[in-house]
């Protein structure tokens, strides 16, 4: 299928490269392999030999470098042929790389026009840096269905009182006023339930809890697919006793057409010295996404199919327009992107 | 691939419902949910939510109604909208809905053109309720083979001699007299084998076991794939000394051109009280319709693989004339249906 | 996809049927019973029963026989009809058979025109038949790859320097002087590294192991995949002081496109009696080739998909010269076979 190319995709969290070194991991059907450079550095190649397409992961990697594993031909994390025992490092054995940069505590890399890649547009998702270690959490599932749709679950946020009623739903989400706003470079949603009830993963956290609080929640989508939640409240009325706040990135990175990286990380603005707090958290969170939305979502694109979701006529409901409005945004920068591509050839 | 659709298909059997109250499975590649009503009648669903299309199935269903595990909308067994948290229950809520019919302990289902369903045409298996529980036995199987193999099988009853020696074959059906005749609902075959040695599973039954018999065995098809199937015999040449007959009834229900839901009864006239000799039988069908009909059709589908078996060029020799005539009839029935369906579109 | 037809295709081991008596093996697209006839010769059927295309080695075989265990029809091991218990045995009821001749220890099969099968131009693998049993063997890998990466692997030896460093590699190949020869028949490459370090497992062979050797090694290709290598040895500059050889014959016959059937065989010209040795060569290539190759081969695969190879852009090398080569003369064979096929219709 056709991704959005000129754009950074998160490919893994630092911290799973800092465990091994490198890892490979196939983006939007570009397989890649990342790495560490000699530098502390992080690079992104296309994790297949320019020799004869063994893949480079299967080879050694040390110390910045890769000696495929097939015929022993070296190349420096940035492609270049440093070593071909069978003759000169001509440059044809350059393997392809990609921009890559750090951000957020994770990696992302550019798979579109190298020329473009500007780590100044990384979704700006700073909470996460200033978010105490302690307090924050990091997690990471693949999902066997279309990232649109993984994108779509996040987006209409009330799924969570069905699917998750005993963490982050309850029913507050489905009774809020809701708004989605449209920005240049992002779409907003809002919720807010005045006096109600907090899902149980904030209630835990307001001063009074089991009391009406006003619940406000906010989802932010950047393309083509990088969430951030905020969810928070405080005593009904009363935000000056006490404003508890969690936060939630989901990033959904695609795989192929229906395989999808999910990564999230939660965070929050209270307590974040409670690392048994944060490691309570990780678990219910890894059994909401990985227990519930991850056979749900499967579940769902076995009955979509390769079928266009739209072309299905799913029923709309006021719940459903940041879904709408963010599948209707992301296929015209799709678009844009393909005639561009089409007024001038490679 | 193309399926009469303006027919009945038995979907399963009423115990499997009441066993569970509901089940899913996909018929002619429309994906069903099979469930009670709250009146205690049947109903059959889109398994597929309106909304975003989670399966219904993956749902709280209880008391004739299905709330959607994604977004908690609830349905009535009729597809219609009970309740729409989020909104109005809108008309386009609605799941689509499918005639669903009880009928000779089996639950049948049209998914055709619903103003024509009528539950007369169910084919005449009366058989099987005419027989005291007592002596009736179901079962069901899934084959990854194509259904008109399925039928086929059914439609050279002589198979059983070579697959299943020493259950239901013998010789005798290779041996027989063989006639097919066409009419206008129906195809009927009828074998008959004068002082042959009865299948052992009727030899069982005769008077004297072990001597010759008249075999007689008659098989019906029904469109699209419904098989009432008779082996009776007697003392040759004396019908007079008692007459035992034994009854199967096949339905090869389509799920998608390469499944096949193979439902099968079996009954029979004599020693009806005595439910032992029926579980005993259960275990020899299941043995050799599972164990010996399974992976025989299951490597002729690995040979005919996603080829048209007529390109292939059988050998078609005299026993084939029910399968031919059978195919050739289906083949014309779904022919009529496509044209009609391209005279009025939908 | 389209393969050479007109070509003798290595389909198994004699000593494989002989423990069996029989077997079922797909070569290019073609299923095929490999069987004996009452004669003590082989024959090869299109494993598919004319009458409704079971396969025929779902039936019973023995004494030279097939018959069917669908409906019991008996076919001779050259496809004839022997017995159908259900009508005349009438030549529609015929198996397709395909030219087989037993050749250096293999079975082989044509499964192109008929009338152009020669035994006579089975490649000539001699060196099988010339070497004591004590000190040959035989070996038998299944490889999820397209036989043409499998030949490749074989046409640039000096990958066993990084594949295989510890049995087949240690670097001189890397090193070796390297040409390439095309004859009308065959490609032939030859290796020579002067004063070098031998191969393990040619090193323990020489008179002197440890020490310095010229060391040859040749790979001839005789399409479509057949391949024959030496590696042979001598104390530098004194090849009277004993020239041990080593002889592979490596056979990738195509399975489907992403499925190839890799026979070897290896033997020497010394310590011929010493089977314990045979053994242990045997320990070693099977971890060599099975353990080192194969995943290697897979996951190259993997990265190639079901794209051409050249379209890809592989940057070739001097040592890809024999791959390059063999690539050309087997495409340019099997445009001259379709062209030819498309002037004469069957
Ligand atoms: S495929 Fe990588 S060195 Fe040859
Ligand atoms: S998909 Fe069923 S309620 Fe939303
Ligand atoms: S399929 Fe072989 S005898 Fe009928």
């Amino acid at each position: 299928m056709t991704y959005l190319r000129n754009c950074w995709y998160l490919v893994g969290w630092v911290k799973e490269l800092d465990e091994v070194g490198w890892f490979a991991r196939t983006i939007a059907e570009v397989p890649l392999l990342i790495m560490r450079t000699v530098e502390g550095g992080v690079s992104a190649l296309l994790d297949r030999c320019p020799h004869r397409f063994a893949p480079l992961s299967c080879g050694k990697i040390t110390d910045g470098q890769i000696t495929c594993g097939y015929h022993a031909i070296t190349f420096a994390a940035d492609g270049r042929c440093l070593d071909n025992p069978h003759g000169a490092a001509i440059s044809a054995l350059t393997v392809p790389s990609f921009a890559a940069a750090v951000g957020h505590t994770g990696i992302w890399v550019w798979i579109g026009e190298q020329a473009l890649a500007d780590p100044a547009t990384i979704p700006p998702l700073d909470l996460i840096t200033r978010t105490p270690a302690s307090a924050g959490l990091h997690g990471y599932e693949q999902i066997a269905a279309n990232y649109q749709l993984c994108t779509d679950n996040i987006l209409d946020l009330s799924h969570a009182d069905s699917l998750h009623p005993t963490s982050l739903g309850g029913g507050a989400t489905t009774r809020a006023q809701f708004t989605v706003k449209e920005h240049p470079d992002r779409i907003e949603l809002n919720w807010f339930a005045p006096s109600d009830v907090a899902p149980p993963a904030l209630d835990a956290l307001l001063p009074e809890p089991n009391n009406p609080a006003d619940v406000y929640l906010r989802a932010i989508w950047y393309a083509p697919s990088v969430m951030a939640v905020t969810l928070g409240g405080y005593p009904a009325g009363h935000r000056e006793r006490g404003n508890p706040e969690t936060w939630g990135i989901h990033v959904m990175t695609p795989s192929d057409a229906g395989k999808t990286h999910y990564f999230y990380w939660a965070g929050r603005n209270c307590l974040v010295e409670d690392a048994d707090l944060t490691a309570m958290v990780a678990v219910m969170l890894q059994a909401a996404f990985a227990g519930e939305d991850k056979p749900m979502l499967e579940a769902q694109q076995s009955r979509v199919g390769s079928t266009d979701f739209n072309a299905l006529g799913p029923a709309l409901l006021r719940t459903d327009e940041g879904s709408v409005r963010v599948r209707r945004r992301l296929s015209k920068l799709i678009a844009a992107e393909a005639a561009c591509a089409e007024r001038e050839p490679a």
